[in-house]
């Protein structure tokens, strides 16, 4: 289970009622009309966690053994929410295969990405919506060279191709007969995760991926049946704040969740941040935080500094990784012995209890998600919670909560660089 | 070398000569009386790298060759400035020994970062400028229990203590005879990375810390001298737009300056977000991003979000990593072979250039730093930039750019929270 808590002011007024309402009305349309197709992953995706898992005996390459890599080269929505529930499961120690993530056209990051694989050992994801993405078929096309990648016989088998069917990328695996799964075109990659973008790379590694939809589709049912109430209330007061309080901190307690604040800052910030109908510049600024770390960096400017951010704390009840602090007593550093004997568990959610008080003391409007523990369920609810969060958000802010007009202008004027 | 260059406009009006003349005053103050030391440390912190140097022969267990690990454990300044020079240079093959951070109470990440060291191979390096931090001293007790440290005979030679002269923590060393590297009291933790806090650990790790000194200490000698303009007008220019732009982007094109951006975040959010001389909640708000991947992800809230952010570039002219993208052309993916042929260094430098210029139209304010390329030299020169620069908007802003009160509130709560 995951425990949601606030320590703002909700007062659900009419008006409020209203806009909520009406924002709900928006996003079961979106849902039934088929416009908006994240809705319908938690269930459309289970075929492909089958899929996934029969190619290990019909891939000759998976089911020889030999594969105990595998390379996704993807960027943005094509990386980022495999990462983040990647980094979240890792030490579990569950994960049959390792992931390596070729995403930034750095050439320090490439080769030293390169060097860390073998060929005989490795599948390669190629994933990309459009197929045109300028960072994933460079470095495709370095990995071709790089590792004698023959697109023929028996090589056709060590790379998988996720994009949109009939996308230049979807053609080229056709002429080439390479594995291919797609990704609907009613999903907008920043919203993937749950498609064949997450589903089949996470699956292969060794992931529960059917926990992973289980748990998503649970969370979006009770929330379409009214159950998460408290959800449709926060996006309202988010909503409401935005000139106020235009930044939203995600001050998340685990180092693990690093990529997951990474996954939520290209949702939030992608989708909300637009010229409306009005012509306004709106959104808000999406900031990922990790504790107890960043008490020590952007807790200080939280805290005194100006009123425009809300924060919502992030904390995991139970870490499954017994660590106590011993009971050690050290010459002149005995203040801190009160904490001997505890664990760190109770230690870092102690930590995040304090800064959350500390900041309500000083009138910064807190809210809270508690995770029992980390597992596929639970990561899956996480990732629907955020997306319908930033759904309902985009329909009261009147934007199109779905596209990216404003990263086109810099695509063209790179191309233009190279044209001359 | 590092060039500057920007696209925003500054009039250098005689109303903001005045502001730049009087910051300038107060941190020509600060340094010459020695109130604030970060100043002298290029200079000071030389005779550290001589005495860091000698451990290699006057520390038995460092003679001995056996020393392939240096576990550092430390939290916010303790710790940011070191990784930040340590990512920079790790592609650089020049280290001899591996930095691992200890600086979450997180258990999972202590536990696995515990799993990847030998007592045997391992030299401890415990760092706190007061000496109570609790997550340094948690975290020192239980490498303390998991390793055997006997903090007497042969074992007091595998710990290092770095603090504040007199403060818990040197008492601590003093008393069981460890070596000791102190801060002085005028250098705060995160003004601190050019002092025995990063100087050190750098040096036994193997890099080039005169290096790292003569940088900084040659910028900020022509800073002082006057011949760096640039940087008061541009500290003038953030300052006067503190409350229409109150968000500072840092967009930096390398994967390996992602901790450099986690260092600058922690100096800008701590030092200016404050309450000011007459009770007002000043300070803006740092952002790190790295590209090209935020281009996937933060970009499009750049281009049409709120108009609140001003954005800073930093690229890199030479990665001096060769590597080219192939002149393969693939079936129905042809759209991005007009970069076959090209290296990856001219195309993330080129991606940087044409998201500014699509900044540059939107009406965003943008400037940036190239640096030549990395390594120690260029480093201290940006280490000691971005100080000067947080000093020179604090100055204007009229708060205190030293302390932290803020963070003061959660730690009190900790501690009662536990004393029940």
């Amino acid at each position: 289970m995951i425990r949601f808590n606030r320590d703002f002011t909700f007062e659900g007024s009419e008006a409020q009622k209203t806009i909520m309402h009406e924002a709900m009305a928006v996003i079961a349309n979106e849902r039934s009309s088929g416009t908006i197709g994240y809705y319908n992953l938690p269930e459309a995706s289970k075929t492909l966690v089958d899929a996934a898992k029969s190619l290990e005996s019909s891939n000759t390459l998976l089911a020889s053994g030999d594969v105990t890599d595998i390379a996704v080269i993807g960027i943005g929505g094509s990386s980022l929410g495999i990462k983040a529930v990647n980094s979240l499961l890792d030490s579990k120690g569950i994960k049959k295969r390792a992931l390596h993530y070729f995403e930034n056209s750095d050439p320090i990051d490439i080769t030293r990405t390169m060097a860390k694989l073998k060929k005989a050992n490795t599948l390669f994801i190629v994933i990309s919506k459009s197929g045109g993405t300028i960072e994933t078929t460079s470095i495709f096309k370095t990995l071709i060279a790089h590792f004698d990648l023959r697109l023929e016989g028996a090589d056709r088998e060590r790379v998988i191709v996720i994009t949109d069917k009939g996308s230049g990328l979807s053609q080229f695996a056709d002429a080439y007969g390479l594995g291919q799964y797609n990704i609907p075109d009613n999903v907008g990659g920043r919203f993937s995760v749950l498609s064949a973008v997450g589903i089949v790379p996470l699956t292969l590694a060794g992931f529960d991926t059917a926990a992973l939809l289980e748990g998503a589709g649970a969370f979006l049912e009770r929330f379409f049946e009214g159950k998460e109430e408290h959800l449709l209330e926060k996006a309202c007061f988010l909503y409401e704040q935005e000139r106020q309080q235009s930044i939203n901190v995600l001050f998340s307690y685990a180092n693990d969740l690093e990529n997951f604040t990474k996954w939520y800052v290209q949702l939030w910030g992608e989708s909300l941040g637009k010229i409306d109908a009005t012509g306004s510049h709106v959104g808000m600024t999406p900031i990922g935080l990790i504790g107890s770390v960043d008490q020590h960096s952007f807790l200080q400017l939280l805290i005194e500094g100006p009123r425009d951010k809300t924060v919502t704390f992030i904390s995991i009840d139970d870490f499954e990784t017994p660590l106590t602090i011993p009971d050690v007593s050290l010459k002149h550093i005995e203040k801190t012995d009160f904490i001997n004997g505890q664990t760190f568990n109770t230690l870092i959610n102690a930590q995040c209890d304090a800064t959350r008080e500390s900041l309500v003391q000083s009138g910064v409007p807190v809210d809270g998600i508690v995770i029992e523990k980390i597992d596929e369920a639970h990561i899956g609810m996480m990732i629907i919670y955020y997306e319908l969060l930033t759904s309902l958000v985009g329909a009261m802010l009147l934007v199109n909560t779905y596209d990216q007009p404003g990263v086109e202008l810099g695509k063209v004027i790179l191309y233009k660089k190279f044209e001359k």
